[in-house]
């Protein structure tokens, strides 16, 4: 565990057997054990090792167990229903890390009452991440209704200039609101371990650490 | 004229007796005659040639009359203070097209209840003009509340990843709206001029035009 | 349907039952559907359940009913063959608003005498809308013999430095000519829809709507 | 104010007495109050209108008051000597949200040491900005020793190949720590900013707000 | 001199006497001599050392003989009238290098007519150098009319989404014309260098050379 | 024809008999064709329909009979063996308009003795192709040898930081050789379209054409 | 050999026979040979001819006999596991230009005490090769460490916005640390190479050569 | 001093007096100084307080002292005249670490036989330094003739679609030759630096450094 969160397996490029030594040796050490971007494959290696381990097929994660729970909750919001995926990888970090998790999904600009139906939840968060591709209007959208941080997850998802997600990301870091900071692209996984970090109480180390 | 719509001259690069010149020949033709970005110095040789002539110091504009007044509005949005000239650029090309024009300023989305109140005017145009920079996320945001056409005018205000207007631009063209269309860069003159089209009333050109 | 336009029904990532659903769901509610960027297996299902449904499949289309006939045309121009794919998903779209359509063929502008030879079609037109990728000088070339709005539509049609369409898009934004407007590369669709709004008769909406 | 955190004055573009009758107004509301990216002439005229103002000429800023003082510290790293104004501006925005401030300067990575001797009081905070400029290799080493949410402020600090910022802020993105979030370029306010959410206590809001 | 064609003297951080000596050195063998982007000073300079040099101030060059003079004509074709300055460079090269220029000025595809017009003059050319900046249609609209050589010379004129001819280079190299090509963006001297040694008679070199 | 030259045929999205039909149409009015980027399949359908046609499969194209010949030689050169495919196509082209062609491969500037060995060949040429990839240094290695024009022809090949030929044409537009004028990516039949017009004995074109 | 150094063999493009042709050519004249980026094919084939050969798998490299030992180390440092590749490439280049080489894996900045610990490791080498993809912030980070030049190699691993590998090629040009210089993208043969020039004793040629 | 290297000073944002302290510092421990990038203020201020420092105003540097001299050059060699400054920055470098340095001045390729009139000098040095803006062809030119690593400085001098030195940059990067290896633009500093390190005779460090 690096600073007493545990390490995060990241699934590309590792063979099945690999990922299950690598949960095993955090379940021998009473740590949870987070695993992303599985294959169908690498999901059922670890689900054979850990029959109690939670699979979301649609975040293509694996977990086994979770940090210590806690009441503040972390609300991830999506765009469009291509944003999904993207969207269910950060609620499956962020509830890994011990937050509740509240998911809003379609409230793209283009369709705004949609939002306004939606405050009420999405104001009781204590950090909002804001999941969205093509011009990634929602994040400042959502930042103007909430005084907490939301961390804008840009994704690929859409077509010609979007450039791969090159115009969503441009979009969040010019984001009019203050309350808006970015991750990478199609990052899920980063976007719900910061707010996971911010929701968790948090106590100062020590120099000893 | 052509095609039934007097040329604009456009300012930059010419002395301030050419441009009065230019509006001489159209006012001995019985046009009505526009200038944009013009210098102070332009802006002031036209008004002493021509004291009826009107002056959009903001806008950097002087016209001469106008096409025959219609009944269908053209809207005008800004979504901050510093999209003001290019917003005042795009509703003098639209008032000298015939159109009445509405101002609709500062409803940038991270300010939502702004919008709401607005929704009344927002909603009587034929045609909106959606002037923002940084993220440039109103024109989606306005398209959602209207059934009429949107011309996003992307502007360089900002900074950083802004890149001089890319990150708008970008983020314009991958509107996730159906009903938004892209000018280039601060050319509130562009989308005057198309809005200006769209609201007038039109009579297909035979073939002798 | 949102402000009286029926949602359009965007293909990619779904299966074929949820978008004959959604088909079945706007026919109850006596509206006109629209299914754009089908696959072939999507189509069917589609003509299966609803046979009397128009099928285009080089614009990859299905529709169902139209909004109410008008008489203003919408004229779709395209540079080259390959940009035909992109040209009838804008004639379907701007069909299924209530329009008629005029589809003018491969007057790029390195052939010039076509162009010329289509002069009395393309100016009975109330807008106009230009496919057309690699140099993509085509929009200002036609924009230059109408007074009407041009909704250019780049395409990814070429190779080496167009970028995926990057060339067209940027060639696009800088046209000289006043009545050109750009939507995302690619988007027949973006571009028939606003071009069929354009055209079809407009009457302002009240508060109530 | 919104939601609970009064609105923050952005400089560019006001005039002195447009910017000290915003103060006047939260003045007179009991609201504290924040103005950036002030020209000297600006901070000088709201100097003289409130003595009690407290400028810090390096950050650009004046504040009036500020909201209530809590425990969570922020600090803020700079990684040379030219990121200290953003940075600056970075400390004065977290502090004028209640937070207490610590300033690390000139710990980049190409003096490993320096950081090393300042983890003690890095790792008391419960959020960290990070400012960095060229490369921006800071965040990630600086995120490899906390395990708190890590804000990373690109610079435009550097020359040739940094492109006005570009190449510190795609690094930031690609940070291949998972609690980096990052901000626009030079965005000392929006770093400070998300700081200063992060770091003071919480209370949900009711769906009355 | 190179290969049978004497050096041109780029001005650029040259100081006036080292230009004039440059020249001094050229005349004292016989041959003629071109200097490009002069200051004022620079030209003044040269024209005082030699009386009979031909200043052309506009495309801001001054030369001295020139390469015997043939038959073939170079034309040199502007869009706009900001793209003078580039065009007369281009003509003032060719003239040196010997060819007979005819320059047709302002003939941008908006305005399509003229360019019509224009044609028999066009097509007496051996070469046409067509000069444009924004989105730079025009020499594929020339390349469609003849059958020779169009070189084309993107300039930086226009704003926003040109990045300072950006959109004009890429434009050009993406012609769907097969009988055009390309040089750097305001690049008029070796527009007219190419231009003028496809127009000169040519004789095979020997291997001495 | 257009203007004296006939159309050649562009093989990407066309059905094999559309080709053959294509070639019929010219064979029939006797004149000269040729197609580039065929696929296999296509190039057989034409040598079926046509057993005297010349097929080149490295180049991808198949000609049937060529403009006249005439004694002006074209040179193509290539800096590695990777660019071959993009030379070849540019011969193919030269030869069906008529020119004799030498080619030069493998000279790239990593090798210099190379080039020096090939000058004899290289300068009696009427104009000089040079096909290049990575960094494309060749291009103006060759034009400070030669007297004529030098078309150069960015290649894809290489990886990385070459961004699908970006580097390579980014490199020849700013050569610092007076001399070279430059095609799209991988556009060998442009380079050897251009090259084939310089070559040809030229008559300017009477007003009736 | 070019200037002393036998030519290397680059696989893409080649049969593999014409590899094994190359090598016994090298092999005749007794001079040692490398091949990089082979596909399994092209190794097999080369170990069936040369069964004596080193075949480094994961490199995708075969060499046969190597230039002298030496005894300046080479030390080859990757950032994380999907770097490995590139690194093997590397060390096999240097290998085979006589050098001994260190390659210590997995060290990237957000573990920072495992580069610590090899900090004794590292401050043996004559030079380093540091391969990382993502921010690549690691150059910068073992630069600081040594005195000696240090190779960067930026690899394309990562996702979003390291597009490609630029993010890590822009920071790796940007680092702060003034002995770090660098290669292309995934070049690892390049980094193994100059890597290899510096760390083998030097002779400086004579004219002859 | 770092790992036995002094720290370089950077001019930029210093005020005189903090560079003349920074010298005093350095002096008062016997070590060599170097300061770039310095204002004729900073150079002036720096010869008042040490008469015995060396001044090189193309270079922008001031020197006192130098790493103890070695036998094995570094030779510096450039494109065109105004890569000059850069060019002296990376000798004045070179020659503070230690190395005899050679300055080979205007060999660009485009005029190739002066470069081939300097092999012999050329190939003398251990390493060498290559400055060049444009089209940056130079360094795969030199490398091409020694065995040596070449360190390639991309400059920005050029205009238009040298975008600042990314066509140098990206052309250098992508060089054909094994050995060449690239810094940031304009970075004649770095580009010295390590050609003096590479240049220097090397010893290991110990552990206790
Ligand atoms: N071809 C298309 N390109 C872009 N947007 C489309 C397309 N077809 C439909 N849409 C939009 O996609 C939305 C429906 O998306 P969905 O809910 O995923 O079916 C509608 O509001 C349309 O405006
Ligand atoms: N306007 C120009 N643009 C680009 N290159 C030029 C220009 N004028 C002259 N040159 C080239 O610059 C070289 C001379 O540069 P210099 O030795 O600095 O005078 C000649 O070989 C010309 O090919
Ligand atoms: N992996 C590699 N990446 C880049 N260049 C390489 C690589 N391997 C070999 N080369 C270079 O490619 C040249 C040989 O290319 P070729 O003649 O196609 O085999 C040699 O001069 C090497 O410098
Ligand atoms: N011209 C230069 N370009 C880039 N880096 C430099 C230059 N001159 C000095 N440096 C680096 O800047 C650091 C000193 O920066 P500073 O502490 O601001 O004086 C040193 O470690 C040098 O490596
Ligand atoms: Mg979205
Ligand atoms: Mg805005
Ligand atoms: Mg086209
Ligand atoms: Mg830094
Ligand atoms: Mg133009
Ligand atoms: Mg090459
Ligand atoms: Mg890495
Ligand atoms: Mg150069």
């Amino acid at each position: 565990s690096r600073c007493g969160v545990p390490e995060v397996i990241y699934g590309p490029g590792k063979r099945p057997d690999q990922i299950v030594e690598a949960f095993e040796l955090l379940a021998r050490s009473q740590q949870p054990a987070l695993a992303t971007r599985l294959t169908p494959d690498q999901a059922e290696a670890l689900l054979m090792a850990f029959p109690a381990a939670t699979v979301n097929s649609l975040a293509r994660t694996v977990s086994l167990g979770s940090l210590p729970r806690h009441e503040r909750t972390v609300c991830v919001v999506t765009a469009g229903t291509s944003d999904r995926p993207v969207a269910e990888e950060a609620a499956e970090t962020a509830r890994w890390l011990g937050a509740p998790v509240e998911l809003i999904c379609d409230v793209g600009v283009a369709g705004p009452q949609r939002l306004l139906a939606e405050l009420p939840r999405l104001r009781q968060a204590a950090v909002v991440v804001v999941v969205a591709g093509m011009e990634a209007a929602l994040p400042s959208a959502v930042a103007g209704w909430v005084a907490v941080p939301v961390i804008a997850v840009p994704t690929s998802v859409g077509y010609g200039a979007n450039f791969g997600g090159l115009a969503a990301v441009l979009s969040m870091l010019n984001s009019c609101a203050a309350n808006v900071t970015v991750v990478n692209i199609d990052a899920g996984f980063k976007g719900g371990y910061v707010a996971g970090l911010i929701a968790r109480p948090h106590e100062p180390m020590r120099a000893g650490n």
